[in-house]
């Protein structure tokens, strides 16, 4: 298939397209980095006509069942959806574990749903930069909600809440104060809390749990103006409690788009973008660069005969390196 | 205190001078990180007299108590323990929760003891690089055994086991299938796992979890040759388990410093640590490089104005400004 003809299908919604595409975005060849390249500029600016949701949890909360039966649900209100996931993991697990179609079958045998796994992580951190150039494809491709999965870690959000406009996060109904305490830094950037898995005999908890995490976030600062995140409780087992979930992401939609915060916060995450892709394009072009890679060999070769630390090397070479740029 | 003075302190294994070295490499202005690496030179060469354990587990195994518990009993054998952090959420949380002196009271009040919580991360992912900068002035300092806490998910493990000799897994001792299928990665770098809080109404589950996790790792391809990870339960709350745990560890380090793996990890990681190093060091002096800060700014400006893409702006300016490197 020509770039032109990719191009067009992609734009048109079709899945192979949009799913080839994304493999070029994901490839680390030069010349798929160039064709990447040209596929996204031709998919232009950012139409902002879709809305991206990220969902968190621990392991074992029951993302990928949730995000089936939301992903159903918003099929059934006449939604297209796809579902990336970000692995923070996958550089050991080669990415299978989260995002895989496997876990989600209704979703996946939908020809009106699209399901993309993690990439597998690239050395330079990529997954970042991948996973929103997908996200545009995605977009380009016509799906108007995007479902992000994303492992239930710091870390994990921090680089999500760079790419999405609400965020998320599934907790387990018996969720202890320690579980409750790394989730500090959490709290104050998630846009909704569901307490899931809340059937058979954990109703009750589940309600302790609610009532734990409305305290906590009554005490959080929020990063939205007017906006104190709704806590909910869900059961994707039975099918309960999706479609508030929908109509309280529906409200902070609402919300975020009337004071300003959506358009404020895409351009923030634009900007943070461009950063990640400029630190990766500068690594990425070093390593290309023959006469840098052999300064790099060989540099290797010293620290490993231990004749220099591995700090004052690193210092020194690149020092050399851009001691040449005017 | 001058930096000779600073120097000579830290050998001779003073607290205070090895927190205030640890201090400037935590730095982020530029004169903190020329002196810092004039200590790291003149410590020197790595002495390879320390063994380096890294405790990774899911928030809430207990990994904090466990330490508590193997570190007094260090002491109690003449070992000078040092105990470190490595803290992937740390960049909301400000690093204030896993390393915690509090949460630690009885090594925290043991002057054969030194505890550094994890320092904040920074914009460039230079959490890595003061870890082991610091790991490297602990050693100069005397400290003989090294416990590097992280919190357990596949990102810090792939991170920390770049940094120490010997993995131990805390694991819960009801843990379930999902719970163990997202460790599937780190089955492949553990050496040792230890399922915590083995106690009460818990033991029999326990050793459940003990079988399951012996069938796991026999499946598992291990990274060091002739090295099956045990699997051992302990209890911090009752003291049991500890000195188990601790043999394991020296049947471990008897393994890999005669069969060479030992030697060989650590060029390994030093080899690891100059790429990381140097990384941090090219997009650091970039921003510190007055021409480039200028036109970094620029191109964020034109990104949200929107008249250029993220990926775009980002590209062309890479390019543009390593063209100039010979």
């Amino acid at each position: 298939m020509k770039t032109e003809e990719l191009i067009g299908r992609l734009k048109s919604g079709e899945r192979r397209a949009l799913a080839k595409a994304i493999t070029l975005i994901e490839g680390a060849r030069p010349d798929q980095r160039d064709l990447a390249q040209e596929v996204l500029q031709s998919v232009g600016v950012v139409r902002n006509s879709s809305f991206r949701i990220g969902i968190t949890g621990a392991p074992g909360v029951g993302k990928s069942t949730f995000i089936e039966k939301l992903g159903m649900h918003l099929l059934s209100l006449g939604h297209r959806v796809a579902v990336l996931a970000v692995d923070p993991s996958s550089s050991l697990s080669g990415g299978s574990i989260l995002g895989d179609k496997t876990r989600m079958p209704e979703l996946a045998a939908d020809n009106r749903a699209f399901i993309r796994p993690s990439p597998s992580s690239g050395a330079l951190g990529g997954v970042n930069r991948r996973t929103h150039e997908t996200l545009l494809l995605c977009e380009a491709a016509g799906y108007d909600v995007i479902l992000i999965e994303t492992v239930g870690v710091g870390q994990s959000e921090v680089t999500v809440t760079e790419m999405v406009d609400c965020l998320v996060l599934l907790a387990l109904p018996h969720a202890g104060d320690e579980v409750q305490a790394i989730k500090k830094g959490v709290m104050e950037v998630l846009d909704l809390l569901v307490v899931h898995k809340c059937d058979g005999s954990l109703v009750e908890s589940a309600q302790q749990t609610v009532r734990e995490f409305r305290n906590a976030l009554q005490l959080a600062r929020h990063k939205v103006p007017s906006w104190t995140p709704p806590v909910l409780t869900a059961s994707s087992l039975h099918g309960l409690g999706i479609d508030e979930v929908w109509q309280q992401v529906l409200a902070f939609q609402k919300t975020v788009k009337s004071n300003g915060w959506f358009q404020q916060q895409r351009l923030t995450q634009n900007e943070a973008w461009f950063q990640h892709a400029f630190q990766d394009e500068v690594l990425d072009l070093l390593q290309r660069h023959p006469g840098i890679q052999q300064s790099i060999i060989e540099a290797c070769k010293a620290v490993r005969r231990g004749t220099v630390a591995p700090f004052t090397a690193a210092r020194e070479l690149a020092a050399t390196i851009l001691g040449g740029v005017p």
